[in-house]
């Protein structure tokens, strides 16, 4: 088949990431472009007429095929590649779009007043929002994927691994590298989430992708940005 | 048809509203379980032992079935009751995802430390908050259904409505709301956008809708608040 054109920013995993894993997961031939052409051949593209076009990246392209937002994507991927059980897309779809919740909240705690500024200009109210975001959201949404794995597991759908899986150890590892001292204490708390994390990190699938270098660091360029006065422990 | 039991908070339209009304256009028949009961009995019903259990309200259950998530509950309703054309799903998927963007932004702005704290407890930094969403991403989120209107229309996805433009409405509602000098500022500079808002507004499968006491209006105990400081126009 045709690879697929991923359209994602070349320094940082943000968003792309939850799109890579999937396609790395099922071996699914892709061309990452702007980590081959530089941001500055995403930003071109992203003018480009076109029926259906994205509002921001990640996007995907294949023939006449553009798609754009992270659980469009890869719910279209999963019917495709059978990411997931197509009798369990809907609450795939679903815990899909949870994590998304969870990491747009954990991209607002260092940006709560405007993505346009830096960092450095809303300290003060990134201390607050991280307070609320490590106190209440981090163990409310770790609550919720562990009360679904405790209904089952050892994956979120049963008894295979499926796409949200993958997004999860992304959202823990984002996590864990953003907020290592409040990560170690909900460990505990949150044992099936935790050990899925590892569960998705030494899958067979993923072991040439992860020690690769198309798998790309979390920085403070990024979604998950380590501060350490916003994890003060 | 046995009707689809609508589960979202009685006193605000918020996100349940997105729901409604696609469900409403089709004369598709539900209840709306806490607007009878009340909120308690929708707090009890979110503790009910289920496989796939909501993360948060909205969720619409029906038989074995219950689904979370407005895009997910959204797409699941386009597909059996034909809410957009089969072979645009992506697309109207992803249009319906970029709206609920646009909404969680607007919330942001009147809560961009937490969620858990009142408007009055943050308004310092929702005042700077509310500056980059009027002056930055209000025109983006407004550019990009402009762009997409401009090359067909008169509906999103073209010649038919279907449910992403009712979701449409609804964020220009709550925008029209909430900084209503700043959409009057800007209708101008996108009149398809605006054009839409009034068109759905006007579908005749909404008249009997948009009139009875079952359309909740906005408030600020809702997403969309209007704090006149907000909005200085």
């Amino acid at each position: 088949m045709e690879p697929y054109d991923l359209w994602y920013w070349a320094e940082i995993p943000g968003r792309g990431e939850f799109v890579r894993l999937a396609l790395e997961a099922k071996s699914i031939p892709y061309r990452d472009r702007a980590r081959a052409e530089g941001s500055a051949a995403l930003a071109k593209d992203m003018t480009r007429p076109r029926a259906e076009p994205p509002f921001a990246p990640p996007y995907l392209v294949c023939g006449d095929l553009c798609i754009a937002q992270v659980a469009a994507i890869l719910l279209h991927l999963a019917r495709r590649h059978e990411l997931a059980p197509a009798e369990r897309l809907d609450f795939a779809n679903q815990l899909q779009l949870t994590i998304s919740d969870a990491v747009a909240e954990a991209h607002n705690v260092h940006h709560p007043v405007a993505t346009g500024l830096r960092y450095e200009e809303q300290k003060a109210e990134a201390a607050r929002a991280a307070e609320a975001f490590r106190n209440e959201r981090i163990p409310k949404f770790l609550g919720y994927f562990e009360r679904i794995l405790s209904q089952g597991g050892p994956w979120l759908l049963g008894e295979a691994w499926s796409y949200p899986d993958l997004s999860l150890f992304q959202l823990i590892e984002g996590l864990n590298y953003a907020f290592p001292r409040r990560m170690r204490s909900l460990a505990g708390d949150f044992p099936l989430t935790f050990a899925l994390r590892d569960r998705v990190h030494a899958m067979p699938e993923l072991a040439d992708y992860l020690a690769s270098d198309r798998r790309i660091g979390f920085s403070e360029d990024g979604i998950f940005r380590h501060y350490p006065e916003l994890d003060p422990g």
